[in-house]
């Protein structure tokens, strides 16, 4: 297992392709995740072919460094891993992951490959046979049929953001940042003497219970000091216009 | 939080969607990955539309059903978990979630929807409002601009994926299983005896290491019963033909 920073992109093999624009819009998912290596394997119509192009949108230069193969066995020679895209069982044994399980592996070699087959009939056995691994991408099983172009995207897709380190929630609160505790604990005082005052909590009793479950909305906003200040202004808003207290609690 | 188990499969909404083609592959990615329910706000053109029926394959069914809105509010109305799935940056304090996060968030509301806006323009500021958190799909940055029936898929596919208990690499062994640790230790016995016998260790000393590494070839490989049985049999078949022992190690 080698560095991910050192892997490549993989190559994207389109083995006995049979439409054009299949192969126009496979090279644009590509190029959306920043895969740019297309190799074709005996497509069925002429290359090139202008049906790709209009479907490459402005990934027309992944179609222009296209290279062709006869063979799937030269096509895959200088890869170091090479993973097949299966929707059918196959009776091999054979690692089977997903595209997300093939993208951490990609990402362990330093020349890795996805091999995509004819539109109509997927991959001969003999051809799966020359890859380490099946990835199947989960579909329903009652509509599993994915556009070649689509399987493509959800590898491509995969790849990338294996690579990326962003976390899968994030929260840009600006210049400003979060609100530190003293900062809530203000709010939360503010806002408590407040509706003290206003009689909001019927009970002495009944107040600790109402107090946590109040701070327990404001503590799950993730507050920025900004919505901190804001808040306050809108206590204080809610105040000012207050004529007389209408009952204590206390 | 609720259990994912009750979740629904989320909404589809697309606001202001504006090629009818688009509108047809969005259904066709949906329901690749069992999504169903699609909600269309002020779509620019006419609906129903055969453009769209063009692009659905099989899942015109999905489009059969879309439901039209005049307003955002509307279309979301009965939602618990709104995600818009945008690539610009938003000056707003609002959680950013990778298509994977906000699968499993999905999963843990009871109806989730995804947000997708025009194709030119994406939402605009206030469509983002609408929800509780953005989704930013991560592509390049040098060629960012996913295509909506793709931006579809990629969400799509992360909810579904999300909800499987398929791990990210499997072995199917069939109906053999894989050899068990005596029977490869037979395995191993038995080549290296072999092996001993044609001089392939060339001292004593180089052995152990040699043995090592022999056998970390095949572990590594996750024999099955059947496999290690053919391997002894290549054994076999390969020292049958063996004429004179060319030399010994010890």
């Amino acid at each position: 297992m080698t560095e991910g920073g050192r892997s490549r992109p993989p190559v994207v093999i389109l083995v006995r392709p049979q439409m054009p624009e299949n192969i126009g819009a496979a090279a644009r998912a590509m190029r959306n995740f920043g895969l740019t290596e297309l190799r074709l394997v005996r497509p069925r119509e002429r290359w090139p072919n202008e049906k790709a192009v209009s479907m490459a949108a402005n990934a027309v230069g992944v179609l222009d460094d296209a290279r062709l193969f006869d063979t799937l066995e030269a096509a895959v020679g200088d890869l170091d891993r090479v993973f097949a895209t299966t929707a059918r069982e196959r009776h091999i044994v054979k690692p089977i992951l997903t595209p997300r399980g093939a993208a951490v592996e990609a990402r362990a070699g330093l020349r890795p490959g996805y091999l995509f087959g004819p539109e109509r009939t997927g991959l001969e056995a003999e051809e799966v046979a020359a890859a380490q691994a099946i990835v199947e991408i989960p579909t329903d099983p009652d509509y599993a049929s994915l556009n070649l172009a689509q399987a493509v995207l959800v590898c491509a897709y995969e790849w990338r953001l294996a690579g990326t380190t962003r976390p899968d929630r994030a929260l840009p609160t600006g210049e400003h940042g979060l609100a530190s505790q003293a900062e809530l604990g203000s709010l939360y005082e503010h806002l408590e003497n407040e509706l003290q005052a206003g009689g909001f909590f019927r009970t002495a009793a009944q107040k600790p219970t109402m107090v946590q479950n109040l701070r327990a909305i404001f503590s799950r906003a993730d507050l920025t000091e900004q919505e901190v200040r804001t808040l306050r202004g809108a206590v204080k808003s809610l105040t000012t216009r207050r004529k007389i207290p209408k009952g204590r609690a206390d």
